[in-house]
């Protein structure tokens, strides 16, 4: 039984990543091959020839002009996925055609659905602007992850952590001190966790990157569509400092973390992290720190959860767990995937029916 | 199907394993987490956050005075198991107390029970007084084996494969030439299997220590009481030297060689052993020797069993095997493992009703 | 569920490969011990002593004279698999003997029949004459694969992969580009593929070998039997030059590719090879350098097999192919391999009812 919800989007890659050069990746347990065309546009088909199912992404296969052709036996496809060339006669089949994923280049993201295509929506796919805005400098990166997507959702929807986990990083007692609310607005798909510190040290992530030396106010808001976007949402000021009346907050340094949470199998994720600020635009070695920073601290969540992925495979069918408020917002995502996973149960049996 | 009994005593480490740092092993398919507390006692509790199952033992998990406080939310437990806090809140959750295990500290070795705590009986563990007695000189070690515990039971029990696989060590022709006496003492649930060879070959693991340079009369007597505690008396003296009619000894060498067999999972084992001696109790020369020797002896073990576990592995169900003479005495503790287990099965199906 | 026909004869080793050593390999899962006794004859017994397992290749067992000795507990066997000695006791039991496979050595292979012993028919083991015939030169090797056998045989079947797996090697556009002509012998269990290119490319494999340097006739006649033995007759020769009337051939290069397609386990085989030719017979640097192409190639064809057994053990069950003209052959081996082994499961049935 997959825990993986389709008929969604999920981040493929970083625009960056694919270039006229074939790049695969496997998405949701399928492996697709991506390359941008002469075009500019980025493709996505699967990676395994209809002939024999060998990879296309595996030399000797190779890229010519806008067609990639298989390394074992010469099958030739076009980005559309259509088989235009077999070895040995000239009648290609009919059925010979690649899965073709639809794609969106959108916030510096390759988005891809995972389902049936002809239920993607592109207007639905959740937005971070800021991740190419002008307005913002970002960092990002992505560590692969030898966990279940899930523990990464919980891992990030209960942010008390950081006082254990990244103690030293971005944790400080508050974090943990401090209690939660927690929102969820099921028509949008959305789960809002919140945790305000007025009065909070500041940790070196903060303090090294703003220069802030004193105690601080420190907000923590964190807007998760699940399956894959997530946005902590992050205000940093000296104590007492607050937003106008009119909104506009000219005194605070403003921190958009993003992650794309994207399971690669049942047991494996692509942990996409990014890092926007709004404040040393073009302060490399505040880009730098910042970067350095982000990574230690997604390593340290990818050594705890491939060390759980190890204990939850070990133990028995229904084994306890114990949830305290924290876990709220962790919860209210659970619900969520659950939903969607039994929508897209749903969709698959009629479809097999 | 589990293969381990359980409501037994195992021998989980020796007591200088165990210190005052957080110290994890596995124990019949169970993370155990001990520590020595401020009072010098031994605990065993589940080494299982109860909160999101993060290992207790793992870190930035820490022990603080006599608490361990979990590497990823905090949650903080004491030496009894109870939870004493967690991240966000005061009150702290009725049922959060992680599983305790007894522990008894006896002849150099911690003894956990695994099964219902409501049913150990410490009067129960059989003793092997000489490990920390004044009186005997004792060396030992502790070796992992990738391989049912069962086999090292077999291994044991039938040590006529000391001429095979111990040659040159401590096997002579005569161990695997002298036919075996077999006692099974049901109520005591012990298996006693001898060997008394009356004119044999002195092998080096003997002639090095004892300093016999002649024909020996060589006498194996085994002790086992499943499923962990195994013990081979070993008498060497010259040959034709006898024990009075009291029962005194003064002219003969005496080893006591005890192994304890503790299940980690259904395929791995802890193979404890030690080496007890009542001669050159203070010569460090001959110490050494005998750690060294066993060592190589019990390595040889460890690469036969690991062998055997692979082939065991891949081999059809209901597999044959051919049994001899020398089969008694562990065709004997098999029986008595396979009804321990059927035993422990039987509670467990109340248990579970 | 098996995909290995039993009741056939398979190539467990070159002869050269078994000495008076013991030599231990897997072929369609049993795990078989040979050695060449001092008569000069190839045994082929169990690789399991009947008391406990274990392997009789492993050390410290050991040959002595014609005789094994178990390493573990000395039971010994003599070369027909009969148990002369156990320990302890001077009576062996009757069901004391290894299994003993009928063996056969020929055409420079050791040939094994795995099955019942009692259906082993020596006269319809395939050959391949020139693999020790004076009249040609042969180079041979053999490389574990890490793919079920099946692909091998979709391999070999196939040869319009050589233009794109092994161009500049044995490829050219030709050989994907020519069709082909199939045909099946069913009562004489044979699979005939033929490709006639009259004017094609001569690739660097045999321009090297036999000094042509312009373009070729070029002819692929492939002979395969069913599951083990599979002929590439291949006849190189300038363009236009045929065969007289008389079939003699005295202008054309000849060349013998024959490959022994041994499973080992389900998921892996061994991939005998052997390049046999009737010129040049006593030059040293052609040998060398077809043994060295054609190890290439080889390894070529295993670094895809193995990336596409990797790919078909994560597939779906029941997934699809889509097949073309050129596959005609691989299908034909294909129902003549499910059709073996129904026939073997058939015999099973009965055996075991």
């Amino acid at each position: 039984m997959s825990t993986i919800p389709r008929n969604q989007w999920y981040v493929a890659a970083y625009g960056r990543e694919i270039g006229h050069d074939l790049f695969s990746r496997t998405i949701c347990g399928e492996s697709v091959l991506f390359w941008r065309t002469e075009s500019g546009d980025v493709t996505a088909v699967s990676d395994r020839c209809v002939h024999r199912r060998f990879p296309l992404s595996q030399a000797p296969s190779r890229l010519v002009d806008d067609q990639v052709v298989c390394g074992y036996h010469g099958f030739t496809y076009g980005a559309d996925g259509r088989c235009v060339a077999v070895p040995g006669q000239t009648r290609i089949p009919r059925t010979a055609r690649l899965t073709s994923y639809p794609v969106v280049e959108q916030d510096s993201f390759v988005w891809i659905w995972i389902g049936d295509p002809a239920r993607a929506d592109s207007t639905r796919i959740p937005r971070a602007p800021w991740l190419d805005s002008p307005d913002y400098t970002t960092v990002s990166g992505m560590e692969p992850l030898q966990a279940r997507f899930g523990l990464l959702v919980d891992n990030l929807l209960d942010l008390s952590h950081e006082t254990y986990l990244h103690g030293g990083y971005i944790g400080t007692p508050e974090v943990a001190g401090t209690p939660i609310t927690t929102e969820v607005d099921e028509e949008a798909g959305i789960v809002y966790v919140s945790r305000h510190m007025d009065d909070a040290e500041c940790p070196p992530f903060y303090s090294k990157s703003t220069g802030l030396s004193g105690r601080i106010t420190r907000w923590q808001d964190i807007e998760y569509t699940p399956p894959c976007l997530y946005k902590l949402h992050s205000r940093i000021a000296p104590v007492g400092v607050l937003p106008n009346a009119d909104g506009t907050d000219p005194d605070a340094f403003h921190v958009e973390v993003v992650y794309a949470i994207t399971p690669e199998t049942e047991n494996s994720t692509h942990d996409f992290w990014a890092v926007a600020r709004d404040f040393a635009l073009d302060d490399e070695s505040v880009s730098d720190f910042l970067r350095e920073s982000n990574r230690t601290v997604v390593l340290q969540d990818v050594a705890a959860l491939d060390v759980l992925e190890q204990v939850i495979a070990t133990e028995p069918e229904g084994y306890q767990e114990l949830s305290i408020n924290i876990d709220t917002g962790g919860l209210a995502a659970r619900r969520m995937l659950a939903a969607q996973l039994a929508q897209s149960a749903d969709r698959t049996a009629v479809a097999g029916s």
